[in-house]
């Protein structure tokens, strides 16, 4: 039976839809609720019934995002056997993710930069959602050792921080410099690191 | 005879480095002459007499901290014999002022997260800069190539890209992760570059 969305989640929904695209233009810090409210034409009290607080706000914007790129990248990339085909599957849809994204660039990636100096429940969370990406990507580099594709003794932690590295400095060259060869430069990068990886110390 | 610096020099001077500081806080795009003159006590009449607009500011604070990148982290890099000395030189102060910056992190960094997305003459500026670091890189690549330090037909523009992105990564974690560890993995990663380079297709 499909699940019936009711008219407060339908709301909450486009009240988020609203805020990430908000958040794009002004970034993730200057999104309020009394901005927000005049973008999506609802009262600043109509919006309080949804999220109380600015950081509310902000912290649901950060989760849709997430959410997007569980089901636009992460989730299809599953669809792969575990091993190479879903770590290659996975950094090829994340590239065309992040090069894909409208202007304003990855909300996430933006949101870093913008929290990383200021304590509080947007930069832990931040940080809690990359260390589960890390770990997670250490997991894909587990079980491609698990199906023989790649050393025993294959520093997972170390492979899974260059990997993140090459989507970054794709991301930031793809954007800044407005040239897809990068994309290119990026899916070379992982070929060199599966065929060479960094190994644990012995 | 040394220069001397005049009392107008002196003051351009001083607004930078607020400017600096005060980018790092709110971002370069947020950036103005009023908010700017507030903080150095001045007219913003005053300002404009050596900033006639706000991207003439801006421009000045990214040629400002390109300036204390140049003095603190490639000048000195540069004592070093050409060839990976030189390289790993750079690489570790470059990493070790990133890591070092204050609050705010590195305003050239944040900046084309900012103006990524818009068209002007800051994100040209950044375009530029950007595409100038990669050519310094590249060229460091060739003189370790000429020293015979690395393959001759190794991948310079490859190698650079690569290189980059171990920079953001460790950048991106030690920052969000407050785990200086992350500085480690990405030396980590450069001896890696530098044991197994990509080579140009043959």
């Amino acid at each position: 039976m499909a699940r019936s969305i009711s008219k407060g989640e339908a709301t909450r929904e486009a009240i988020l839809e609203a805020g990430l695209s908000l958040a794009r233009e002004v970034g993730l810090s200057a999104l309020t609720i009394g901005e927000l409210a005049e973008r999506v034409g609802m009262s600043k009290s109509g919006l309080f019934a949804h999220f109380g607080a600015k950081e509310e706000l902000q912290l649901g914007v950060l989760r849709a995002a997430q959410q997007r790129f569980d089901d636009e990248v992460a989730r299809q990339a599953f669809r792969e056997p575990r091993g190479l085909a879903r770590m290659r599957a996975l950094f090829g849809r994340w590239l065309s993710w992040t090069a894909a994204q409208p202007q304003g660039g990855c909300v996430i990636l933006s949101a870093a930069g913008e929290f990383d100096d200021r304590p509080g429940v947007i930069r832990d969370h931040l940080a809690q959602q990359q260390r589960g990406w890390l770990q997670g990507l250490a997991r894909l580099v587990g079980q491609a050792i698990e199906a023989g594709e790649l050393p025993a003794d294959t520093d997972e932690a170390q492979f899974a921080f260059e990997l993140f590295g090459l989507i970054l400095s794709s991301h930031h060259h793809v954007r800044l410099l407005s040239d897809v060869g990068f994309l290119q430069a990026a899916h070379a990068g992982l070929e060199r690191l599966i065929g060479n990886p960094p190994r644990r110390p012995g």
